[in-house]
């Protein structure tokens, strides 16, 4: 296999996906089993996707702030089903600064304990409420079979934590982040169109009273959970004493949510949009949106290549010279397989004609375009893309979400895509079923594709696939 | 003690910085031991630190990746004076995914290993060099007195580090750091003026052949590291094995570096510019740069007040309108303790005459400004106050750095300030010394000022003080 050559994705997506994330120069195993280097090219794509999750996040009125990776054991304790969710992940310092500690400490798999711990101090009066925060951080869950970015042993994310003064207000506000911050990042960032639901109650979050979720699907037909915000009821605040003074003068129990995203992402991303020649990236979120080629080592075609590289970045275009020794073919190759949108090549031809060549990653089609217009046809060209990549990946999924009236016709369809049933023929039983053919109930919606409030409302439909 | 009165600096200074932390409500002491929660508002300002460092990083050629929180204990035993000086410090995981783990995983306290051990991997040849990474990170070292912010069992950072051909390659690359990173940052930014120079050999980081520093005078007479950046000379490629295919076709071992800062400047920054009202924020770093209050509760005002920041926001001010209800005076009190650089003040008489008052959080200098003309003003003034502010601590530390001509009087003058004499005059004898008195040598210099390239040049001086 030549250096830069992929498996195909038809024959082994899981190893097309391992090619990708390596040859792309993304990400490495760690030492400690399950753990993740993530190499410069893979973390600036998560930087971007920081950058636009965080103004969304601010704009919702949450506010940064950084809760501490220890959290005594106890702590986790205290909420039953927190406990018994997150217990077989957990990994233990038993010993610090030369010592064998008193109370193991638990490296966070997330923060609702030590936040609702810290809410409760801060919290006082209806005045204080709502109280939304946020924090960009690592967690670690220990995992038996890690993949990178898909299931590793630490990752990277944002957890959002709210307290309300009533259940109205903090369900409008879970709307507000599963809405206006992830959906509208996932729709307009990452051109990912997803199915949004909420979880049936055995796949809730740990402590949870209800769970919702954007599920999108991967070029292997199955699903990815891209993003999730859990409604806490009363759980947090009973166990953490998050307790208020109301208006009327009495006093109250907080309603809490809690919402992440994290570098899964990434991964989702890599299996979204991904083809045969690498990682397709789409240009709002691409890091490098236009990469400048001379075809060969010569002075004037990379003088040339280098007044566009200024000209793009005037143009507001997050653009790079190729400054590869290679040889054209394979500089080519490289750009392709980290899904570069949109690729302007300068040869001695196309610079005696005063032109340049423009190709898109997403259908390879070429055009030659004017050296002076270069930069207001690649700014349109993005634009194009970003509109393209979306309804790609719209149509492959709707053309594989097929309706079924059956359990068993379901767990047939969702061998290779999604299947959606009435709700009401998918009982406990049913659930069994599919699980036992590895596939699980990803979401229920209503009818009309909106978000339920519950999981008892009347005539729900819900979304089964096998996932990640 | 009312809610908002601060301990007098002069009175109990370690007093007064608890007392600031608490109030500008900046962090609070988390549950584990050591550890801190940083609050939205100390948060902004080390996220306003971020990305005025994360921008130099980035021009001077580092790119941001992203390293595994678990090293193997086995890495940390391989370069010997490393381990030795971090062992004592270490958080250890012993137990994971409900099971005892064969080899203890040790919390990161810093990275020189294990990038060590991926720059192995992705260096082969002179090609690949310079090779320059950053993280922005997490990090633990168990602290037996902890204090918020300036030594705190986990802390947050950015660590560089860097591979070169050559040593002169490395040493470069550190003065650029040190010089168009770290010092720009401290000077133009933080307003900080710090001493340059190089630790003495027994004040190294361990595994280090040379230490740079930037020292800072505390408003107690006391030194604070603001910053430090570490040539590693060949050790850790050494170790690691960082090989590289020489442009002559041998092969040679990498020099490294490594340079740091950390949440320990935002500390840093309320002792070196805070006062007996609180947190004093130098404007260009201000999360907040101007707050406007409407001296009552009052509709006219009010809309009076939203207006102007607006204006203020188009011309580019971080504004913000004082939405709190308390009495003006508290209100007035409370931001003068987060050290917000101007207060516009909107009152009824303001209007009558068409204008606001602006008052400067450093002088308490009050001044009236046509309202039209406030968004103008404002941006002068907080470009003086920021000068104001780097004139006023350089002067402060000036005064209090004192020529000596012996140990026994540097053991003197440095109760309360800085000393300053010859470095020859302080042998491994006279380190002894002072360390018995509390204090250490915080840096050698040059006799011009300027950074020696190793302590054994003629002629240096050092700097002597107590420090945090």
């Amino acid at each position: 296999m030549a250096p830069s050559a992929l498996t195909p994705p038809d024959e082994d997506f899981p190893r097309w996906y391992q090619d990708v994330v390596a040859k792309a120069e993304m990400a490495d195993n760690g030492p400690v089993r399950g753990t993740m280097v993530i190499r410069p090219y893979g973390y600036a794509i998560w930087e971007r996707m920081q950058a636009e999750m965080d103004w969304r996040i601010k704009r919702a009125g949450a506010k940064n702030a950084y809760f501490p990776i220890f959290i005594p054991e106890s702590y986790f304790a205290r909420e039953a089903e927190h406990v018994e969710g997150f217990s077989p992940e957990l990994a233990v310092v038993t010993h610090a600064g030369g010592e064998d500690l008193a109370e193991p400490i638990v490296v966070r798999p997330t923060s609702e304990t030590v936040v609702g711990e810290f809410m409760a101090k801060w919290v006082q009066s209806y005045r204080d409420l709502p109280l939304a925060l946020n924090q960009w951080a690592n967690v670690v869950r220990w995992e038996l079979r890690p993949r990178l970015f898909l299931r590793s042993s630490e990752f990277l994310w944002q957890e959002g934590h709210t307290a309300h003064a009533s259940y109205d207000d903090a369900h409008a506000y879970a709307l507000t982040i599963h809405h206006d911050v992830y959906d509208e990042f996932l729709r307009e960032v990452l051109a990912a169109p997803t199915f949004l639901g909420i979880k049936p109650p055995s796949e809730r979050f740990a402590g949870a009273v209800n769970s919702l979720t954007g599920e999108g699907m991967m070029r292997d037909g199955k699903a990815l959970q891209m993003v999730t915000t859990h409604e806490l009821g009363q759980n947090f605040a009973r166990v953490f004493d998050i307790v208020f003074q109301t208006e009327a003068g009495g006093s109250d129990l907080c309603f809490t949510t809690s919402w992440g995203a994290s570098t899964r992402l990434v991964g989702g991303l890599v299996m979204m949009h991904g083809d045969e020649n690498g990682l397709v990236v789409p240009p709002r979120l691409a890091p490098i949106q236009a990469v400048v080629l001379a075809v060969r080592d010569d002075a004037v075609l990379l003088e040339a290549a280098g007044r566009l590289v200024e000209e793009l970045e005037r143009a507001g275009v997050r653009a790079e010279l190729d400054r590869g020794r290679a040889s054209f073919g394979r500089r080519v190759t490289d750009w392709e397989i980290k899904g570069v949108p949109v690729r302007v090549e300068v040869g001695p031809r196309d610079l005696e004609a005063g032109q340049a060549t423009l190709v898109r990653r997403d259908t390879g089609t070429k055009e030659a375009v004017a050296l002076a217009a270069v930069a207001t046809r690649v700014c349109a060209l993005l634009e194009e893309v970003q509109g393209a990549l979306y309804e790609r990946a719209r149509r492959f999924r709707d053309e594989r979400t097929v309706e079924v009236g059956s359990v068993d016709e379901a767990a047939e369809a969702a061998q290779d895509g999604f299947a959606r049933l009435g709700w009401s023929l998918v009982d406990g039983e049913g659930e069994t079923r599919l699980r036992e053919a590895a596939i699980t109930v990803r979401c229920l919606q209503r009818a009309d594709g909106s978000v339920p409030e519950s999981a008892d409302e009347a005539d729900l439909v819900c979304i089964v696939a096998k996932s990640y």
